[in-house]
């Protein structure tokens, strides 16, 4: 650096710390950096907004389950924001003592964006659950692979956790995953479990892995299905 | 204790360790413990389901903006979902260094539950806006109030925190609140601007404090209301 120095000025460190053209070469430096710094935070934004705008269609995936008032199917974007907010109301009543909750709110708030391609799979559609792990895993390269790199990588992982059910944070998130339609069925008058003929059987069958994430909710909706069951709503 | 046993066994520390009495009494006392402590929790868990019951509501209230494709309006639940997921994958670009993320997702997912009883009141209406605050309080004591009292004062004082924006969690939170309806009614082609004769002095005087939660996001919304106004979307 000293030898591009005009060498008008006392020198310092080897080199001149009032010189005009290095301060000229130093300034542009800084000013490559930040562009550089700032053209990967607007890239990266760029990315993220993409992602934000494909999964708005969320909202028009239909559910089987009709909500409370009977007036219509719930979307997954509903469904997905219900079991979060049940996820925290019934924290205290999980499993396990130390779970992360952040990562059961993030895991309910992303499983289901990959619907948006492979639509939604009826839990007692046994042909359609047949090859829906193929179909939902290519949905979610897909989608996730729309953020950049380092979130496809966290997003389409949490997703795997969920489905892939190991740890603390699948298990607790599974039980409103899994509860919450029987919740709305039971309070909307088993108007879904009647169109789709479901008995008690079909649904303890499928559900009581669920326990093992909360044992005080299962409970509850137990005496739920039992009394689905007296109602009508369910066969025997 | 030592008074009601019935004297056949060995004392030990002041009173009879093996006694038939008084170990049934003592069996009785935990048994009884055991039936109060499963009480509470009964009472909990009920007063919970109540609650997740009631805002089932939120997917019938209505909002002004249009989801991307146009097809629908938006409801709460669907925008409470989407403003969560957007506070995720945009954390990186927040004003502040430490913020509680769960805190943050928390606050948007419940913040809009108030609307069940007071309406979803449109940004740019003036005379709605006038008694909004009253009408949510009132809306607030209700729907928390039917949660246990400890959750109800932590959902309630959530709710307030975000409503007086003095947190850095609450302004983070009101960035994804304020600017998710921007980046639908652009992305819907101005649909409900236009149905509301909106201009960009409008939009800017209602939105320009979200700054303070994330300038990079915000910035991103200037461009957007630029071009909005140059599509027609927008008045000038």
């Amino acid at each position: 650096m000293a030898k591009k120095c005009c060498g008008k000025y006392k020198k310092g460190k080897g080199y001149c710390n009032k010189c005009p053209k290095i301060k000229r070469k130093y300034k542009n430096k800084n000013k490559h950096y930040k562009e550089q710094k700032n053209k990967k935070h607007i890239n990266r934004l760029e990315k993220q907004m993409a992602f934000i705008i494909e999964i708005d269609k969320l909202k028009t995936i239909q559910r089987q389950s009709y909500i409370i008032d009977g007036s219509k199917k719930e979307n997954d974007a509903e469904h997905s924001w219900h079991i979060a907010v049940m996820a925290l109301i019934l924290s205290e009543h999980k499993a396990f003592k130390k779970v992360d909750m952040l990562k059961v709110v993030k895991m309910l708030l992303i499983h289901d964006i990959v619907e948006i391609d492979a639509g939604d799979t009826y839990i007692y559609d046994e042909k359609g659950n047949a090859d829906k792990r193929e179909r939902e895993e290519a949905a979610a390269k897909r989608l996730f692979g729309l953020l950049p790199k380092d979130q496809k990588k966290e997003y389409y992982n949490l997703w795997l956790e969920f489905e892939d059910q190991h740890s603390k944070e699948a298990k607790y998130a599974n039980v409103l995953d899994r509860l919450q339609p029987i919740l709305l069925n039971y309070e909307a008058g088993g108007q879904s479990w009647i169109e789709h003929g479901v008995s008690k059987d079909m649904i303890m069958n499928k559900n009581v892995a669920t326990q093992e994430g909360s044992k005080k909710i299962w409970q509850h909706f137990e005496t739920i299905i039992n009394d689905a069951v007296k109602k009508g709503y369910v066969k025997e």
